[in-house]
């Protein structure tokens, strides 16, 4: 059947060697070609990204439950060493919501928030996550991010936005209050009501607010006032920088911390120090699973916002070695005061649009936030928690959008099915039970599906060698030709289901002579299925009836041919369907 | 697209309303029609099975580490709940070599051996491995049972005969040896290696040599002598009922157990007691896994056998029924005194061969038991359990059949790694741990192949309407037009491949004007694979390539009619491949 001497595959990414030692260092290829105009570009990005990250690092470590310093730390080694190793040119690394949040849930499980022991598992599940995140790099495991579906990962950062954004009300209330799942939080939530600072919640409200609107009505407004789109993008970006330059300000002016409001107070200043994360083999072991999963949502969100903005320049992003750039920066993190950190899609967006030519722009933003660590600690120590926990609300509530729901279920039962469990069970029993239970659910359905796949009987679509259900199109068939089409592969979970499907249809008393199996839709035939066929060629054999084979495509071929399969088939294998229907059709059997 | 009026699928079993009243008790449909000849087959069935019966329930006792009469009592109650629940006419029920030896893996790690505890933990795992399969007989969940692919199953089989042989050796050397595992029970027997008892190991070797002969000698001398096919049979299956007879002769008469051979020894006569097995949380908790495994592999051995001796009489069995069968057959064992039971290759098939006409044999079998279970326990008083155990070796070893591993290696590498893996961590870790790696890798292996599918680039096979893969046929194609057959549903695992497979194939700077992709292989598109679908058609709309599709099967373009995706599409839908390169090439664009 092929063309000799051609019988390779289309198949592409087969065989999958380890890549030259050049390509894990894609700063040697865009650093050669850097020039004064690059870099000027990349400063300007560097600048406003720097602006922009100072409170988002610190709203994130409170998210994580840890100390002010540990999201600038984050922010500074590791998007050092994600511009060394990785490949998106405007990707920006540092701690992110989704992750900060997985982390809380992670640590707390373990250690007391404020504890030594707190940190030092942050640090640890930073390490652990790195190391994954390099190992599945270099075994260029990429692909297993794919496990994980669109609405499942929509489902889940909606479900996470909204626990987030739940988990800081207490803060804009002036309350403790914890949990980690929706219902925890709401009784936390009431039971701490009457302990409300009026004060806190007066800061909390008005930061809330003017956030809201900077978001909503600010862009409009510069806009208006004849300010170009990319720079009221970016004017509008740094709201939360303004937002707690005032509430430091009145906070300080007024001596409201008097009143009960809750500061920053003391951060250490200096660059980050060198860390060290936990090799206890007990601690490992209870944060291997929480570091596993953090590591695949971190990534997925990443090289989806990596893809997209490469998308927009025509350049291309590599997977695998997006895992190493990930990792190496979780490492860094490890080992420098940090937590674990993944590439954001806020601040992505902002270096982009601010210009950013190279991943350089990214070591300038480091070198920023270590001159602010360095620097200006000082400056917040009247900042509210009450603002920074303000600024987290009205950034995530942008990520929650349930419209997912309405599309799922328009569009099919199963996505649907994936998509509302997920958000369920994120909200009721907590960010790992949420993802765990999306991706097993969604592989669940598709492998249900599979197992019961389409048949459809086919005849020819006249004027045509087209064939076609005879369900819904108007065909010809004959009576003593069953013709089979199975839009599946077939493998261990459908092969029983085809036997019975052809038992079903070709009864001893029928005027079946021939039944052919037409193949365009089987990719695969695996042993389990390769028995089944054998079975039903014998119980058809045994009525007297012939089995035959249309459109087996090529690697199914090269697969039948390597067993006895094809000596002991009565039938025939025809090139295409209309070969077999003309075959069969025109030498009708002798009753 | 559809004709009018007949939009309903080919899909077979898509809706599956619970069943009704009636077809529960399959015994009220064979009831009616019972007449003397069936009384009369069905009785000299029974006969030849009881016989055969008594020292194999009392062999499979031992395997599972249970007093012998637990053997005989779980014969009894379930064959009888199986005759009226079954859908098989042949199958005779109870205590079967796999499911013994995981009934022992799984209580061994909870009692000691000869306790009371043991044997309530074997009642209760018969309790839960019945409550188990009625469940998943009225929820219809049958076709879980598919999961466990042909190669997974045929491995596990030969691993735990070559587990069940080696755990009788002890027994035929005259030692006390244990070990779940192979190493396990190679060190332990090693070890008790000097104690061997010559006159235990010589009723051993001297049983298992006769078995031996009578397996593969008594036969063709049967037959030479003039014996007809079937008699021979029967009688070559009757040959451990002599062995049995003869070597508890040779106890009684020299005294033998004064020389140190291990003896069955009091038997309680009687009925099968009534037992309650424990409803104990904790209990139940640990057995919950053990008793789902074996739920699921005796359901599998069990329906096998079934369905391959109803299609030798083009009978049909109903997988659903089956659950509800062997579910009343093991509850029944719990509350008779008995142990997990299924149906049993070897006992059906000298059934089925002994003219067993309807499920009246198996009651019939069920009282022959009775009676031997009331009368006959005195006599097996001397039988030595060397004898016992050489008659497991000698049944369990035609179970091993290493060939698959060959067969599956000649076929596919993903089958031969399924089946290895099974048996390598069925002997290294034990049953269950086997059982599990074996579903677990064939389900992970299937998904990574449907992860990266094969995609041909097709071209019109000269004077047809047929398109096949350019690089194995001499096919025409046009440099304007690229056609893209993709092998396999589009779904959440490998849409992102397919973008990445157009991204590569159609380049800016390339001539390529259409991209078809022919959907014959395609037989559902999740939302994931959607999102991927309006990427690829936005990003190839923005190099000025029109993107359209051929061949999408009905209820594929049902569902896409669901959505806005074929309003955005920037090119057509076509019915055939045919009709696309008809009129794609006829009108070529303007440059």
């Amino acid at each position: 059947m092929g063309r000799p001497g051609t019988s390779a595959d289309a198949k592409i990414r087969t065989d999958r060697p380890l890549k030259p030692f050049r390509d894990y260092f894609p700063i040697l290829t865009w650093g050669r070609q850097y020039g004064r105009q690059t870099l000027s570009d990349d400063l300007l990005a560097a600048v406003i990204v720097t602006i922009m990250l100072i409170p988002q690092s610190l709203a994130y470590a409170l998210l994580a439950g840890l100390p002010a310093q540990a999201g600038l730390y984050a922010s500074i080694a590791p998007i050092l060493l994600y511009a060394v190793f990785g490949t998106s040119r405007a990707l920006a690394v540092g701690p992110v919501a989704v992750v900060s949040l997985m982390t809380a849930a992670a640590i707390g499980q373990i250690a007391q928030q404020g504890t030594m022991g707190y940190g030092v598992a942050a640090l640890t599940l930073a390490g652990l996550s790195g190391a994954i995140l390099l190992v599945m790099g270099v075994l260029k495991l990429g692909f297993l991010a794919n496990f994980l579906s669109h609405p499942v990962i929509a489902g889940f950062i909606t479900a996470s936005g909204i626990l987030i954004a739940t988990s800081q009300l207490g803060h804009v209330l002036g309350v403790g209050a914890g949990g980690h799942t929706l219902p925890e939080m709401v009784v936390s939530l009431v039971r701490a009501l009457p302990q409300t600072n009026p004060v806190t919640l007066a800061i909390g409200i008005a930061a809330t607010g003017f956030l809201f609107w900077v978001r909503r009505g600010l862009k409009p407004l510069l806009r208006r006032a004849g300010m170009g789109a990319r720079a009221a993008d970016i004017v509008t970006k740094a709201g939360p920088v303004l937002a707690v330059v005032a509430n430091t300000l009145a906070v300080r002016g007024l001596d409201l911390q008097a009143q009960g409001v809750r500061i920053v107070g003391t951060v250490p200043r200096g660059l980050p120090p060198l860390t060290l994360p936990s090799v206890s083999p007990d601690l490992i072991g209870m944060l291997l699973v929480p570091a596993l999963l953090i590591s695949v949502i971190g990534f997925v969100e990443s090289v989806s916002v990596a893809q997209t903005l490469a998308a927009k320049r025509r350049q291309r992003i590599d997977p695998d070695q997006e895992l190493i750039g990930l990792g190496a920066a979780n490492l860094g993190a490890a080992f420098t005061g940090g937590m674990p950190v993944t590439g954001g899609f806020a601040r992505s967006v902002v270096n982009f649009d601010a210009g950013a030519a190279t991943a350089a722009a990214g070591a300038f933003t480091a070198i920023g936030l270590a001159i602010a660590a360095v620097a200006l600690t000082p400056l917040i120590y009247h900042l509210p928690i009450a603002t920074l926990a303000a600024t987290i609300i009205v950034a995530v509530l942008s990520l929650v959008d349930l419209s997912i729901l309405r599309r799922a279920w328009s569009y099919s039962r199963a996505d649907f099915i994936a998509v509302a469990a997920t958000i369920l069970v994120t909200l009721g029993l907590g960010v790992e039970a949420g993802v765990s239970t999306g991706v097993i659910l969604s592989i669940a359905l598709h492998l249900y599906k599979s197992s019961r796949p389409h048949v459809a009987e086919v005849g020819l679509v006249p004027g045509t060698q087209h064939f076609r259900n005879t369900l819904r199109h108007d065909v010809q068939t004959d009576p003593a030709i069953v013709t089979l089409r199975i839009d599946e592969s077939l493998y261990f979970a459908n092969a029983r289901f085809l036997e019975d499907h052809v038992a079903d249809r070709v009864t001893p008393d029928c005027d079946i002579r021939h039944v052919v199996l037409m193949c365009s839709a089987i990719s695969d035939i695996d042993l389990s299925a390769l028995e089944s066929l054998e079975a039903i060629a014998h119980r058809l054999d045994t009525m007297g009836v012939k089995l035959h084979l249309s459109e087996v495509k090529g690697p199914v071929m090269d697969r039948l041919k390597c067993c006895d399969f094809l000596d002991h088939l009565t039938g025939r294998v025809f090139l295409s369907q209309y070969d077999a229907w003309d075959a069969l059709r025109s030498r009708p059997p002798v009753a």
